[in-house]
């Protein structure tokens, strides 16, 4: 046995108060926190826009955030019962009971080529240089058909997207006539993320499981998956994508 | 575009119920479920031995599992704080306080050696054939120092490793002398389950996270990580690893 270098991923837990009470600890990789946390709080339904939060503080050295917002939190989550998904989970109680107020059918009117899909995915996977070397970080980019516009990694797929979805209400960059591109499988949940950040297209390199195709039948979203060397697979609402 | 088949990944909603009251929605790879949900409980800290269940039931068709145990439903949990992971979740309270009663300290006494860590990898590869075609399952084995006992693949990371440690319940294998193999990367949440399962030695393909490893230190686990082209290397404990 010889000892051998390699690259170790960093697992930062966050703990996020808000109005002086403990809310949750997110598990993450540490950069655009301040992005995550505000997009986890939209995809909870805590806050709608930015200008709901009052006061935002990050104590990075001891991984605290510390935000205030007016009134009362507002969360449909009923804290009596508990969701394990098959990663972060969903269940069907989640997306039929605790999403239903975050979780939007889309109306997205935007259309792309085959030859956007290919390229779109190409051009995620090309910046999501980042943790190459250890693997299994989730990398996740919103795009119009031509050019990506922000490109986010983190050890979570949840915290990739809230990444985006913060970035996204952070800038006013509105959202429903964009695509969202995912480097991992799309599950039920990603695919609810999708729909909470209000995208009306899903690209991806794994296919869609089988509730997922199922979520984006109902929310009108284009799911595209197994975009491999030069083709993919349309798995719901093809109209979106033409020749 | 021309229509491709490919196989679809299922995402399988099982609702669980303890006495007559909702505990949780797990989302799983619909296989060994009576495992699984006995494995999650143990590992929630609500039962400890399979005897402590007096009925247990499991409507498939609706996705159902109803369970009768004696007394109150006996949970650390403190069930107004939320835990979101990095992937299904852990955080700093996680385990410094609702794992406290179910994450033990390895008392193994086990060794192998390094051929044998190599070989536990190929074994457990070996059998791993399912879902291959789709990829981002994951898979995960109890072995002895020679060969492999029980191999269980899941959606959910968390879901594979209850379903061992449901399995070693159901027949009273002892775990604390066998070894882990794990496809996934080892982040936090699975060396907490590691622990609370209760074997010393935990194998990997990919590098454990830095939190991870800390872990292992603090639990007394040996955490072997980047099993790949005949080497690897030890995070933590090695001295149950020899030539």
């Amino acid at each position: 046995m010889t000892q051998v270098e390699d690259d170790i991923v960093t697992e930062f837990p966050l703990t996020i108060y808000i109005n002086e009470e403990e809310f949750a600890t997110m598990v993450c990789t540490p950069a655009h926190l301040e992005e995550m946390v505000i997009g986890f709080l939209a995809s909870e339904g805590v806050i709608r826009f930015q200008r709901e939060i009052k006061n935002f503080k990050i104590d990075e050295e001891q991984g605290f955030a510390y935000i205030e917002i007016e009134g009362k939190i507002n969360t449909q989550r009923d804290f009596s019962k508990r969701f394990i998904g098959s990663c972060c989970g969903k269940s069907r109680q989640f997306y039929f009971q605790n999403d239903v107020q975050t979780t939007k059918t889309s109306t997205s009117k935007t259309t792309i080529t085959a030859d956007q899909c290919i390229k779109l995915m190409d051009m995620m996977q090309a910046t999501s240089h980042v943790f190459k070397g250890t693997g299994g970080v989730h990398n996740a980019a919103i795009c119009t058909g031509d050019e990506m516009i922000v490109g986010r990694a983190d050890i979570g797929r949840h915290n990739a997207l809230d990444k985006l979805y913060g970035h996204c209400l952070l800038n006013q960059i509105s959202v429903r006539d964009k695509v969202l591109v995912f480097s991992g499988r799309i599950s039920s949940e990603v695919m609810t993320k999708a729909a909470k950040i209000g995208v009306g297209i899903v690209l991806s390199k794994s296919a869609p499981t089988d509730l997922a195709i199922d979520l984006a039948h109902d929310l009108n979203i284009t799911a595209v998956g197994f975009i491999r060397g030069g083709s993919f697979n349309v798995y719901s609402h093809p109209e979106r994508i033409h020749q």
